[in-house]
């Protein structure tokens, strides 16, 4: 998949602009003592490859975070070197990479390996399933975690959250979706289970990476498509080249970017190195949810403001149909066998759990808020 | 204010479960080369007090995962003591302990400091404003955190969020609210600006720390009263003593926990502790709002189910009325002074922003999830 014009790919070794810890000099004597296994003075190389042009906000920003972070912390044990999508690997195959150990690490989100099983699309959002906070809460204290671990184990990868994009848009169309029907022939970008959704009614779903959107759109070989979100579909242009803007999204409600790591290389590191790069995914999710609610408020009011787009809202009926199907869809991933099957029901007890609460307190009080006047006025 | 049985305060020195960096004997060596400054082998003694008893759900257990993390990520230069609430200063004094230099470190909320400057409500929370993760947006990328700074300036102290503690319910009352005037005469436990949104509705708002609710209700000095969320409710068996649970909240749709320092303080750490200090909070919002937002909706469904509260919902005029004052409250703090006008004309703006965006993409989504059956389950 060649790349648009628009954001270059390159291979860019990291610039330090800030020393997260400190780093330099003086802490790089000191940590070779903490860690003696580690040769004094030769940082270690850790090549990152990611899913993202350089240059797109959010994700690639986020990239260039944990990687001056890792550096910083870790006194200078540890250099992450960035490879922006497809300069080393192709952008959608980071996972072999690093389970066949040719990177260390990549920066991307799990759902674009689910043709190797179909448990990852858990780890990274689901069609009318959690959202990014909740998702960081099953992950981290509801059990998810450890699956993802578990499926991981068996490609020998480690991969661990770094934070969500908000909860997606429905999407980019050439013209209106005013029925079911309307997805019949219709060829989509949209990866993960959503993909699976819209191809159970009849589209074609269409697994692209981000730099190949657009020209697909200029080529035509896609009616439609779907991106990360306001920010990222603003800075790619698609108010230009589609006509439609749908909302709310169904498919990627807490779309969770992914810091994977080859097994082998995670498990030579120190324990103080793993929990440094545990540390600054912690972080991370933080820095990169929060950027991404900014972001993403501030984009939607400019694609409506200043380049006079309209979002169409999604008809009950065919809402409806695709949280159906988006259930049934992702029901299905438990018959694919055991470790499916356990993704599934842990994941879906978590999300009745907390599905449950949601609509006494926050969707309520969202719904309120945004039901006054002052949210009116843009 | 006593604390009351169920929760005793106690000092206790924090036991090091877990090495967040690995930590001991090995690195302190090592970590002594990097900031001379500091004498090898001597910690630097941190005294943090918080407004919270020992053994509070969530904002207990992120004093002690603080205080661990930046014990060891520290590799031993600094070692943070928790003093539980009261046990060395009173819990709602500990902005003037900090200030005062009698502590170095508190993990509080800074809306218990409103008596000395409003602002200091937008730092934790506002009524009918953002949420969670919003707010962590405005602190971190909209200009909030510049505001703290330069209002904490004026008192010696810095402080920075350690994450939140989910949107609010609307509280406990000893009898059903079914109308605006069902507030008059009410003496309610509730802090910051939502205090002063239901005083204006000839409510007593009262402020207590969360130790002293509960003996307050036995007293019969309090009729109504909110806390944290479901999760400390339950925890505090407000299911027992008041017979309305009501929803949803207005007032707390984004408490924020606060980490403050002594400036002094603060400012005489070497570059790499407080670049320590910043990354464990930064990591904390993570680990703190994903536990309450998983564990607000275990309790909640606890509540529901096995101890039969039945959530009532907040009339629409009284929730419109409460909407009205809380837009009313947060304006008038321009009005206080120059400081005041800067956070508020700050804080609304990103309000707008956000709220804009919401309605066509979070609470729209979540409302739409919240009304599948698969949620009507429990």
């Amino acid at each position: 998949m060649k790349e648009t014009p628009m954001v270059q790919p390159q291979s860019k070794t990291l610039s330090r602009r800030r020393a997260l810890l400190g780093g330099g000099a003086a802490l790089t004597g000191a940590a070779a003592l903490a860690t003696p296994a580690i040769a004094q003075g030769a940082p270690r190389t850790i090549r990152m490859a990611t899913s993202w042009p350089a240059g797109l906000g959010g994700l690639a920003d986020s990239a260039a975070r944990v990687a001056e972070g890792i550096n910083a912390a870790s006194s200078g044990r540890l250099n992450v070197e960035i490879y922006w999508a497809g300069s080393l690997v192709p952008p959608l195959a980071v996972h072999d990479a690093a389970s066949a150990g040719e990177i260390e690490m990549y920066h991307s989100v799990d759902y674009y390996f689910q043709a190797k099983h179909r448990g990852f699309n858990f780890f990274t959002t689901v069609p009318l399933g959690l959202t990014a906070v909740e998702q960081a809460a099953w992950l981290k204290y509801g059990g998810g975690q450890e699956l993802w671990d578990e499926l991981n184990a068996v490609y020998g990868v480690k991969a661990m959250p770094i934070g969500g994009t908000g909860v997606q848009m429905g999407g980019w169309f050439n013209k209106e979706i005013k029925s079911v029907a309307d997805f019949e022939g219709l060829t989509m970008r949209m990866p993960g289970l959503g993909g699976q959704v819209i191809a159970r009614m009849g589209a074609n779903a269409v697994v692209l990476p981000g730099g190949g959107i657009v020209e697909a759109l200029f080529e035509g070989t896609i009616d439609a498509t779907e991106w990360v979100g306001p920010y990222n579909d603003l800075q790619f242009g698609f108010q230009k080249l589609l006509s439609t803007y749908i909302y709310p999204g169904f498919h990627e409600p807490g779309t969770t970017a992914s810091l994977g790591m080859n097994l082998d290389f995670w498990n030579s590191l120190s324990d103080v190195d793993r929990e440094v790069i545990q540390m600054i995914s912690d972080a991370e999710v933080t820095a990169h949810t929060a950027d991404y609610y900014g972001n993403n408020g501030l984009a939607l009011v400019q694609l409506l403001a200043e380049n006079g787009v309209q979002p169409t809202r999604l008809p009950e009926d065919v809402w409806n149909e695709l949280a159906r199907v988006s259930f049934e869809v992702a029901a299905s991933v438990a018959e694919d066998d055991d470790m499916g099957r356990r993704i599934f029901e842990s994941y879906d007890a978590y999300r009745t759990l907390i599905g449950s609460a949601g609509p006494i307190s926050q969707s309520e009080y969202l719904a309120k808020r945004g039901a006054q006047d002052l949210f009116a006025e843009v």
